[in-house]
């Protein structure tokens, strides 16, 4: 039984690393069979381990959504909450282009049912939420803008930039342009 | 030889009329084998018809593209220039919200060789640069701002909210947040 429990483990990592190479390569729609076919195992057992797209890519890209959390928290201790909460949604911006298909999951609209999970789009909400909350608290960004706000801005842009040849560079002009449009002063 | 023609031409807005209902279905990502499979033709005939996906997207939206550069030429005769680009702006985004596809087709950087051909996203981004350049003359718009970023920022909201329950709701708080950041006296 111990047995079959760790064959099971080293085939779940396994896939794991092959799904995120593939994804690395080929975005959010990369072959859920051609996983299977470079990690040596059937689609049955890939979609045993992650029955949807969806699960796999959550599964992909966990670690980097923990470090966008770990960052709001240490980011939550800065003195200016505008800059920090901007610095964040650079970062995830930045992630979001470098990491093909992290845009694509967290476009999915948390589930109500969802927000106790250890998914991802709730995860970077709440994470995103605190640092909103403490700029708006101290009047440095407008009372009425909600963080699925801007995720939807900072998670389209990336979406739009996907096949431009240099993203970052029309992604940052964007970002600018979508900050300048939640200062305090702009109703 | 004509009635091959006319055959040709039949298949062609047959197979037309059977992409446009799958993508409304399916967006973007509508398999080219159920078009081929539903239009009575084999995958080869999609093909021949439409080599990419990217071609095959640009004929399902032609007509709205069309309707979208008309909407320009008309509201470039409005006396108020902001107010004509934001409305332009927001009837595209409708659009995109209501055509699924269209985002996706509208997200590719226009390539040099493509402006002159009849292609959407050069075709949709030269009616939104005559709104733009207008109102930068008149002052009522940041004049550092490119039709680029203002096509990013309206493609990427719609692809952001596609998987929202209520799309168009969330869509226009993004929208309102988006246009509020072009101001003249923002920078």
């Amino acid at each position: 039984m111990t047995g079959q429990r760790s064959d099971a483990r080293r085939n779940y990592t396994h896939i794991l690393a092959v799904a995120e190479a593939e994804v690395a390569a080929q975005g959010a729609q990369a072959s859920l069979e051609q996983i299977a076919r470079i990690a040596g195992v059937g689609s049955a057992t890939v979609r045993r381990h992650f029955p949807t797209r969806k699960a796999l890519l959550e599964a992909v890209f966990k670690q980097r959504v923990h470090d966008l959390c770990d960052r709001a928290r240490t980011l939550c201790g800065e003195q200016d909450s505008r800059s920090a909460l901007v610095e964040w949604l650079r970062e995830l911006l930045a992630y979001s282009i470098a990491a093909r298909g992290l845009a694509d999951v967290l476009s999915y609209q948390p589930l109500q049912d969802e927000a106790t999970q250890d998914s991802c789009a709730p995860a970077i909400g709440a994470a995103g939420a605190s640092l909103l909350r403490k700029a708006i608290d101290d009047r440095t960004v407008r009372a009425d803008i909600t963080i699925d706000d801007l995720l939807v801005l900072i998670v389209g842009i990336a979406l739009a930039t996907e096949n431009y040849t240099e993203p970052a560079i029309q992604a940052d002009r964007a970002f600018r342009l979508a900050v300048a449009g939640f200062a305090a002063n702009n109703t």
